[in-house]
C-alpha cells in the first residue's frame, strides 16, 4: 500500500469513497458514482494550495482503496503547539476489516510527527461504534464531545 | 462588546485566559500569568500569516475578556463546501454566565456564514457538561466524539 498526496486524476475516486458509507448516504449524497461538481474542483484546489491542508490517498495496485485528509493546526495552546486534524477518513467497504484502515491511521500519526505536531484529533459520529473502538486501539482517547452546527 | 482578529499586544492577554482554566490547568498550563515562550509568538505569527486562520479576541472598555480560534477548512465533502472549526474558546472566568461567550459564539457563527461556510464545528471536553448545553442551545448537535492522541 502507498500513501501519497492526491492529485487531481484521484478526485473522482475519492468522492466514490466519501459517498460509500451509510452515514453520509443519510446526509444527503446519492449513490455513486458521484458527478464531480465545479464546487468540489474548487475545494480540491484550495486544499492544494495550502500547505496546512492536505488530502491523502492510499494506493493499492495502482487503486486508490482510502482516503483522509489533513490538517495541521498552529494554536497558542500547549506552548505554541501544532495539532493535526483528521478529517473524511475511509476506506473502500470491499476492503474494510483487512487492516487498510489502521496502516492509514498509523502512516497519517507518523506524518503527525514529522510535521512536529503534539497531537492528532478527529471527531466521528457517535453512531460509528466500531469506529471508537479502531481509534482506541490506535491509542486515541475519547475525552471530548464533538458537536456540529449546520447552516 | 467588541470582536476583533488580535494583535501582537493581545497575545499575553489571550495566554491568560487560555490559562486561567480548571481542566487547561490540569494539562500543565501552571498558574496565570504565563509568560509569553518564543514558540507562541511562532504560533500566533502562522495564525497571523494565515488567511484560513483568525485568533478572535472579544474586548470590552479595551480589555481582553474572551477569545476563540477559528479555521476555515476547505473539504470535498457536502459539495466542496467549507466549514469553520472553533478551538480554544474562553471567557474570562469572572465575567462568566453574562451572556458573553453566547454573543461570542453568535458573532463567530454569523462570521462563518459570511465567508460561505456551511458547517461549525468544535470538540469540547466531556467533563464541560455545561459547556454542552450552552452549544445545544446555540444549535449545536453533540452529533460525533472527539478523539484525541497526544503525541
Amino acid at each position: 500500500m502507498e500513501f501519497r498526496i492526491a492529485n487531481r486524476d484521484d478526485v473522482p475516486a475519492v468522492l466514490e469513497l466519501l459517498a460509500d458509507d451509510v452515514i453520509t448516504r443519510e446526509r444527503g449524497f446519492g449513490d455513486v458514482p458521484v458527478e464531480v461538481e465545479p464546487g468540489i474542483w474548487d475545494a480540491f484546489e484550495a486544499i492544494a494550495a495550502d500547505p496546512n491542508n492536505e488530502l491523502i490517498v492510499a494506493v493499492e495496485d495502482g487503486v486508490v482503496v482510502g482516503t483522509c485528509q489533513l490538517t495541521y493546526l498552529p494554536g497558542l495552546s500547549r506552548g505554541g503547539s501544532w495539532r493535526m486534524q483528521v478529517e473524511a477518513v475511509r476506506i473502500h467497504s470491499g476492503l474494510r476489516g483487512n487492516g487498510l484502515g489502521a496502516q492509514m491511521m498509523r502512516w497519517t500519526i507518523e506524518r503527525a510527527r514529522d510535521r512536529g505536531c503534539r497531537m492528532v484529533q478527529l471527531t466521528s459520529d457517535t453512531k460509528r461504534t466500531a469506529a471508537h473502538r479502531f481509534y482506541e486501539r490506535l491509542g486515541f482517547t475519547a475525552s471530548h464531545v464533538g458537536m456540529k452546527l449546520t447552516l
